[in-house]
């Protein structure tokens, strides 16, 4: 008889006869009758040991313990309808055994399978029976269908599979490198690829066309909560393409895939917003559109009234901006509002000032610098009604966007204003072509060195850098940068322009990209594509905030393997043959 | 208009208008006319430019040079009967333009892109430029195509395509390791990973049940013609399985991929042989099917010959083997067989022995040897008829086989006895589990630690290693290893005693594999899989024996990118940063 899983036996007749096999999950023995719940990857039965159907199935059923690999045969019986189990998709139906074989016994494992207090660290350790839990198992499975919708959906649209290096070279560019030493060439080293950004590139110059790879990238940087040292990217590039292109392909791809994966008819085009609107209304460069709240900017507003921190901010170039939390005047206590002032601190505001509408006008302590006039022109401006509370910050324009954009975020979550079943995708466009780093007082890339300026903007590439736009282009799903792209260049002149405003000298311009450069001689044609973070779209996807939970054996917060451990020393020998030593500070 | 493909032109009606984008494969000025090939990744199509047509169209098509990439609009002409290019799938039609568009010029490539004599050196360090080749692009389209035919059989059948570690544990059993030196643990290394086999088989614990990764895999070794640092691996694992579920499962799968790939229906099930009958009729553990030519053991016979050699070696243990080649006697001279004798000598023969048979009975220097009656019995014995050359090797079995196994494809090509349309699965089973290292005097796994022994054999693992025959399989295709597999060990006391054969302290066996036997102890089930060089199928598949033309960006035998020039040095910061100091020999 064929082994079939859990899931199927639902399919089959009452009486039928059946084989499965699984672990134990739950072991109870009932008047002279033995339950176990089994378990395998599709889900869990009951199955019933009867003394009148086999009295040795049931002798042997009574050395089983949990997770004790076991095989059995029988035949399905309708549960009484007291016994119905309704948190289980095979809840109405038990097994009636006949025939059991264990197949492997267990030792009382480290921890219970199902407890969600164990430390991580401790699941981690034990990652195959951290695994066992149906939710890891289900995430897992997710990740797996996105997978193949994406290979099913790039595959019809012509793209090519296209593999490229791991063994790569080091550039200084970007991120830490992992690097691998080379033991046949000495003192020299590969890098593990930040991404496969100039390969794909390349690709496009050899008139590939259309390429695609869901790729393993590497950056050793120090992690944050939805960061691994390996990552997953679904990469796209193409030739011959603007940017209207590129966007309406990656519609048609998040389409197919929310139908696959969510059974979800997600309308297209997404919505659209340049990064200057998206700071100016949401203060982050990823906003989640699920709910309002936006920032109202009331600068030219603060220039007119007595309140002195509005009115010398607004007159000195900075920004004052507000949120208007609707019908939450009487639910904030100072001691609430207290605490929302702590948290923008956090964002370098040097401080959160409010007020309350009420029926007598507003209330609080700044409200005494606003007369009645103001008090109205202040209500009409920002469409306040009785009982909103109004939160305020006035500084520089960076500050005020990072303290109310992440307020917004908080106050959502605090107010419970956010769907969690709503899946907003959003555009956002129009990037600066660099950032200025004052620490270094140099530009650097916004996005990477290979991002092309917008045609009206290549002439100020060298006179005003800050106002350059770039042709990029982020997708942004739910407060989440889901991917990011960009039209590339693809003319030697005008990428030696972006190297030398990023402040490379020739020669290490050419000694990291001469080859690039040379490549674009040889005829080059208009290309772009976009990345996407595939580990962060598994975890959106599946509702979870913990990257780990997407990732098969994830490394811990300071990059170890804590069930291989990994990494771990080698041998003198090993070294000797990489040409290298230890550099151990005693 | 849209663009469309060259591919997608012959699907238009004559005179319809149409737009491409493409290279400039060859320009040739004709009466007043231009004509351009026109290469996209697609295919060619020449496009006429006609004063008549488009004057401005024309003085820019003047300009035009090999490897421009240009934008046409134009329509569909039907060639004159005497222009028809039987070369080209697009010979009977070209394009007459209106409008054209140069959008990047190219200076003169360092050579012509389809000149195959250009050294394989230059065109890695110009890749980009030797992917314009259509050849090398259908290879890639190839590889895509097996990847996506893979993962859609691979996903109907139920299996999770799982993405384990990269940065994963050194581990001294097989080849060398890919270190990684860790920046946050002094004095550690991560090491890219052999196989994902101890994650898999982890999954299988955790109660995957079907798992499935296209994956990169790493060996630091000298490189061999087929061997890359880095290559491609179909790996697949299952629980709850035998032998014979495994074998059916990879008969399904490669029965799709023919198909899919080929167009071609293969018949399942593939014939099986054992490993010992392999060796005994083909001399080689991956036999080629495609034709005879098998090697006929006449040890027995030649204990009661006069010819000493053979004698001694049949009395002494030997073995003596002989092949028939039919109808060959004449086509053979002296000089010929003397290649022949060369070529075994480099597997270890101490010389070749032959005959021919004429219609006056055996001629050669040996043949004085053998009376009527022997020469009788022999061509009775090995079915030897006019004219066939018989080709004799005599001695240890090892040598016997490598240089007649050897011997038998050499013949097989020079005979052009090979069908290349034709692809021969097969399987080899009943492998021994160990081999015998004679140098270091002690067995290792002929597989891998983890592969199970046949039960039956089970209590030889201490007492008889060598005899042990494991629950092992390779599938062959045309005379390559395609993949290979084993049914694990489940069990933590059978793997403990395999580690022991092996000759691992139990302290070694911990500190490398402890967590493997612990995981072991809470619920095994069985499982078993296999895992396929990619890269080498793709080969097969493409009808190339070069395996850096089914990999974009390949390294060179010394290991070397030579167009990203990697490896290369890194800066003592980077270097400072992993706490690794170089050890350069001066």
């Amino acid at each position: 008889m064929t082994r079939i899983f859990v899931s199927e036996v639902i399919e089959k007749d009452i009486n039928e006869s059946i084989h499965l096999s699984g672990w134990v999950q739950r072991r109870r023995d009932l008047g002279g009758l033995i339950f176990i719940d089994l378990r395998d990857r599709t889900g869990i039965i009951q199955i019933v040991f009867n003394p009148e159907v086999s009295e040795k199935a049931l002798n042997i059923a009574e050395d089983v313990r949990s997770e004790f690999v076991i095989d059995v045969k029988g035949t399905i019986a309708q549960r009484d309808e007291s016994q119905v189990n309704h948190n289980i998709e095979t809840g109405k139906i038990e097994i009636i055994v006949e025939d059991i074989e264990v197949i492997s016994k267990a030792k009382t494992p480290p921890f219970h399978i199902q407890d969600e207090t164990v430390t991580e660290d401790v699941r981690l350790k034990y990652r195959y029976l951290d695994l066992r839990r149906p939710k890891l198992q289900n995430t897992l499975k997710l990740r797996h269908q996105l997978k193949q919708s994406v290979h099913s959906f790039l595959g019809h649209e012509g793209f090519i599979d296209v593999e490229t290096p791991v063994l790569s070279k080091s550039t200084p560019e970007g991120a830490r490198d992992y690097l691998v030493p080379s033991r046949v060439h000495e003192g020299e080293f590969f890098a593990l690829p930040q991404s496969p950004q100039i390969y794909k590139q390349l690709l496009m110059l050899s008139g590939m066309e259309k390429y695609y790879q869901i790729v393993k990238c590497f950056r050793d940087e120090d992690l944050r909560a939805d960061r691994q040292p390996e990552f997953t990217q679904i990469d796209i590039e193409q030739s011959f393409v603007d940017q209207e292109d590129i966007m309406a392909l990656n519609e048609r791809l998040i389409t197919q895939v929310m139908k696959d994966i969510k059974g979800m008819d997600i309308t297209a085009p997404f919505p659209r917003i340049t990064y200057d609107d998206a700071m100016a209304k949401y203060g982050v460069d990823k906003p989640d559109t699920r709910f309002d709240l936006h920032l109202q900017d009331i600068t030219e507003f603060s220039k007119s009234v007595d309140f002195k921190v509005f009115k010398s901010t607004a007159e000195s170039g900075g920004l004052v901006n507000a949120i208007v939390v609707p019908d939450q005047a009487d639910a904030y206590s100072r001691k609430d509002i207290d605490k929302l002032e702590s948290f923008v601190k956090i964002h370098g505001a040097k401080g959160l000032a409010w007020m309350k509408s009420t029926d007598e006008g507003f209330s609080g302590p700044i409200a005494k610098f606003f007369d009645d006039d103001k008090q109205d022109e202040l209500k009409h401006l920002m469409n306040i009604n009785d009982n909103d509370l109004v939160l305020f910050v006035a500084d520089k324009k960076k500050v005020v966007h990072a303290s109310l954009g992440n307020l917004r975020n908080k106050l959502a979550k605090d107010l419970g204003l956010i769907d969690k079943n709503q899946y907003n995708f959003l555009w956002v466009t129009d990037w600066p072509l660099f950032e200025y780093d004052e620490e270094e007082d140099r530009y650097s890339a916004a996005h990477h060195p290979f991002t092309s300026p917008k045609k009206e903007d290549e002439d100020k590439l060298e006179t005003a850098p800050e106002e350059v736009r770039a042709n990029a282009y982020d997708i942004v799903l739910n407060g989440y940068e889901l991917g990011g792209g960009s039209i590339r260049i693809h003319d030697k002149e005008l990428q030696e322009r972006m190297f030398r405003a990023l402040g490379f000298t020739d020669q290490e311009r050419d000694e990291q990209f001469g080859f690039l450069l040379e490549a674009f001689t040889y005829g080059a044609p208009p290309h772009g594509g976009i990345a996407y973070g595939f580990d962060r779209f598994v975890m959106l996807l599946a509702g979870t905030d913990n990257i780990r939970d997407v990732i098969a054996f994830p490394k811990t917060a300071s990059a170890s393997d804590l069930m291989m451990n990994a990494p771990s020393p080698v041998s003198e020998d090993q070294l000797k043959e990489l040409h290298i030593d230890m550099d151990i500070e005693e």
